[in-house]
C-alpha cells in the first residue's frame, strides 16, 4: 500500500537544489513521488513501501543536503 | 587582446546558480573564462574581445538570474 511521509530538509535555497534532492530520493526503490516546501524545507515523499529513514538521509546527504531528525 | 570584466548578478543562492549562470556565459562567442564570487554577487568575465553587456545580460537572464547595471 502507498505510504506518505514529510521529511524535512535544510540547506536549500533555490529551484536547483529542490531539483537535486527529488532526483536523489526519487532514485530510492519503491518511490512513486517527491514534493519539495522549498520555502519550509518539508519534503514529501510518496512510495510503494515504506520507506527506510536512513535511506532517504543518505540519498539527501548525497544531493549535498541535511535530512532533520 | 583578451579583457576581463566584473558584472554584479543578483538571486545566485548556491553552486547550482553559480553552474547555472557560468554556463550561460561560457556560451557567449570569445568568452574564455568565467569566475563567480556567489557571496557578493560578482561574476568576472574574461574574453578574447570586449564583450556586449546586452549579450552577458541575455545570457544571464537565460540562466534565471538577473545582471545589475
Amino acid at each position: 500500500m502507498a505510504t506518505t511521509k514529510t521529511y524535512t530538509v535544510t540547506g536549500m535555497t533555490c529551484s536547483h537544489c529542490v531539483e537535486a534532492v527529488s532526483s536523489e530520493i526519487k532514485l530510492l526503490p519503491g518511490v512513486t513521488g517527491v514534493r519539495v516546501d522549498l520555502a519550509g524545507g518539508g519534503v514529501t515523499v510518496t512510495s510503494a513501501e515504506t520507506l527506510d529513514d536512513d535511506a532517504v538521509a543518505a540519498a539527501v546527504d548525497e544531493a549535498g543536503y541535511e535530512l532533520v531528525r
